[in-house]
């Protein structure tokens, strides 16, 4: 086992990848910037210091989701996030 | 600005540095091991994920710190951590 650390949006995201008690799951950071980020798999988002502002597949609203608070997103979706503080998070695959 | 990768530890300890809402801060995972951490700055420890066994300094006894737990560190000390299950954590400076 190791830890394998990835890079996304021109080094704006980097994550590292693990294998908690709870499943696959990656601890990353964004810096400020708005992205579209592309689901293979179920996801939990849990943020755990900052913000994102989230419009989830199929909304048509941005909601806020801060530190201590999460969302789903289901496999083969894309959901647009917009980062105004550099925010970390941990993501859960299933 | 942008996020700076750091490895330690012969890479069992990896983490992203930069700067939140609430300062210099770092999310980092552990693999499973035993660490011994000093530090230069005083240190708010929160655990995301996982557990992190610790001996504070001046502590005779190990304690357990789990998801959602936290713990501080004061600057120019050093703390014992047992790792048994990979482990998230932020790690805030002041």
């Amino acid at each position: 086992m190791s830890l394998s650390v990835n890079s996304y949006f021109d080094d704006n995201v980097k994550s590292i990848a693990f294998e908690s008690a709870n499943g696959p799951c990656t601890s990353g950071v964004m810096l400020p910037g708005e992205y579209v980020f592309s689901t293979s798999k179920d996801e939990l988002m849990k943020v755990v210091e900052g913000e994102l502002v989230v419009k989830l597949p199929g909304a048509e609203e941005f909601l806020s989701f801060k530190t201590g608070s999460e969302f789903n997103v289901a496999a083969n979706q894309s959901f647009d996030v917009k980062v105004s503080t550099t925010t970390a998070y941990l993501c859960f695959y299933s």
